[in-house]
């Protein structure tokens, strides 16, 4: 590279985000970038014309080692989307002058869906306009639902940390009680696909049983079935544990969740928070099962769970970061990285390059025949597939009994 | 020794509680005991003769430390209060006649409050019978509110993870909000006493600053005042997080979490789950302030998460089962073992037994002086006594991506 490479991060937090942007800092300053510049708040924020200079806050491998193991967008994220380009060709202006005025070469975007929608956007400004800055985007979610690759980074964390969870909420659980029966509903992150609730099936072992049920959004979920099951369950065990996703719905559509009359919320980014379908499930248990039962939400902990990151998720992660830059450096725009899996056992994994467009705004789910028959468990097949994602740790730096992150800048949070 | 031993565990589950019951096993063989029974839910079990020979289970060393990695009640659990000895001494006799036909020297119960009540009341009725069996309590809750032990084991673990995931969720919180705000609220344990809440501080160093405002149940909650704290606060930060436990309350001793319309729930042990405390208060502020808020329940997971867990935690539950035992060989009985802070810096602790009628039903909570004057925030004081706690790590056995449990009697969670 000859001139500068400038970074962001979008859309909501994962474990691994940081790892990717690890990886687009050292690759970029590798290949010979002169600056590596992070957008804070995404595209949103660089509009404004606030960025950094990565290596006024990455200046030794320590501090690289230490932004690989902290949670969140170490750059501060946004949702913002660009508008199509026949609507406003002001605000692409804007964008491609301040990449100008920093002479960036390389314009890297860490995200998901709206993300990939940004680069997709951008690079097609770019050609049409001429310009030469290069435009990639770096997978992460742990939605797990960007098409085209086999997996996204930020996922195997957030698996291992809710299959390690889950299991423990499953000792928990059964330890309490001890003739009436108790039904523990856990709910996981996920509107319209199940993968990370699936992954709650990690927990099964030889040491433990796993959860009972697990329902994913992508099959309509029955009421009543599902209270006959439970019932059936409760006939042999005083332990029920059930795993769902916070967007499951009935077969007319309606969330779970709405079925109930918790409080509302809207999450940070504006969408309707689908807080309460386990909630819901508990309530509607007792009032049918007539036994004890406990809701518990995964809530923000799934997400941003550092000290539990998955090894080889940390590793792809940094690995995308840097395989983005190459690209870029290679000459390639309009794409995104994606990972291909080419064995399950032993586990092998490299990297590729595919046209953004056939992925922005596009939505993986679970296919049907990873979810048995009537839809309340996952198959062997899912549960290999995410296995190999879980595999080994990252040792969190502690300092002082408590794991240490790389200090975010100061401009991220104050006023 | 030389006869068996019994051991039983009561109350909530924590991630420490295993290792007593390991501490109990071991030391109860290295002193010559000829069996180590477990009691099926405590008392309540042990009432229906539902016992298992420890042996059959704990057969490795391997299993040892697998038991001490292993959260929530090996043995199960209960919340079986006796009654008074002049109310029904129909229920004690019972107990002592299954001691007998089991060859019981020594007694063991490892829990809080209502199972040191147990110790009590047994150790009481053997005086009274002549009954040669020795009954000696072993501290366990993650609430840390038991008296004269200096703290109790399952706490160190607990606060370390709240204090890991208190940061994690700070990343997460001020990644997100660009400009007008978020303010997170999290829910901490805690009914009457704020050790956990207080933990929440351990987030604090020198790469994050820890929660903006902290609030124990111990000190009655202003709400008016909370929301100009907030407004406040929300001048120079775009992200505000608040840590608040479960249990504050109103000066006219109102719950915070019975002002809301949320669902209420009753716990597996049928106490009124104190849930919604962060809900309401999130709700509240998107009220007062206009900004984006959210709720975030630690719920179960803080007191199960093995994956976490303090070494210094673990090690003294282990040692505190051993003194249990060590205890009642020589001779102790109606004690329970304590733990005594020898120094902060460098950390020493040692154990002692001190007479259960002193602790039993009695509650240690958070001197005023360490918390600020307006009860916003724990004092440095507070730190310094729970840092030393949450040292050390203890590595989870890892197969397959996941921690392994020991597997728990089958008998637990079969009907």
């Amino acid at each position: 590279m000859e001139r500068n490479v400038i970074v962001g991060q979008s859309g909501g937090p994962t474990a691994a985000i940081n790892s990717s942007l690890a990886g687009v800092y050292r690759t970029a300053k590798d290949r010979g970038a002169k600056k590596v510049y992070g957008m804070l708040h995404g595209v949103q924020g660089l509009l404004e014309e606030k960025y950094i200079d990565l290596s006024d806050h990455i200046k030794t491998e320590l501090d690289v080692e230490l932004l690989k193991r902290t949670p969140a967008a170490f750059l501060g994220s946004c949702r913002y989307k660009l508008p199509e380009i026949h609507e406003d060709r002001d605000v692409y202006d804007r964008i491609l002058a301040i990449l100008d005025k920093l002479d960036i070469e390389a314009f890297i975007y860490i995200g998901g869906n709206d993300s990939m929608d940004t680069i997709k956007k951008l690079s097609d400004y770019a050609i049409i306009t001429g310009h030469p800055t290069r435009f990639i985007g770096c997978p992460k979610t742990i939605d797990n639902d960007l098409a085209l690759t086999d997996h996204t980074p930020g996922y195997g964390s957030a698996a291992k940390y809710i299959g390690t969870s889950m299991k423990e909420i499953i000792r928990d659980s059964f330890c309490l009680e001890y003739s009436k029966g108790l039904v523990s509903i856990v709910e996981v992150m996920g509107r319209n696909a199940g993968w990370l609730t699936g992954a709650t099936a990690l927990a099964k072992g030889e040491d433990c049983e796993g959860p009972d049920l697990i329902y994913l959004p992508e099959i309509p979920f029955d009421l009543q079935k599902f209270g006959e099951k439970v019932k059936k369950i409760l006939e042999t065990k005083t332990s029920v544990v059930v795993a769902v996703s916070e967007g499951i719905h009935l077969e007319d559509g309606r969330y779970v969740c709405e079925l109930g009359s918790s409080i509302d919320f809207v999450d940070a980014f504006g969408h309707k928070q689908l807080s309460g379908t386990a909630a819901y499930l508990a309530s509607y248990i007792a009032g049918e099962v007539g036994c004890k039962t406990r809701a518990i939400e995964f809530s923000t902990l799934q997400r941003s769970a550092s000290h539990s990151a998955s090894r080889v998720d940390i590793l792809e992660a940094y690995q995308v970061g840097g395989a983005a830059v190459k690209a870029a450096d290679e000459g390639d725009s309009g794409k995104m990285v994606v990972l291909q899996r080419l064995s399950d056992d032993p586990y092998q994994c490299g990297t590729e390059v595919k046209d953004v467009h056939k992925i922005a705004n596009d939505e993986k789910l679970v296919p049907r025949e990873w979810v048995n028959k009537d839809g309340s468990y996952v198959t062997n097949e899912f549960v290999s597939y995410v296995r190999p994602l879980i595999q080994g740790d990252v040792s969190p730096v502690m300092v002082d009994g408590i794991p240490r992150h790389l200090y975010t800048p100061r401009e991220l949070s104050q006023r």
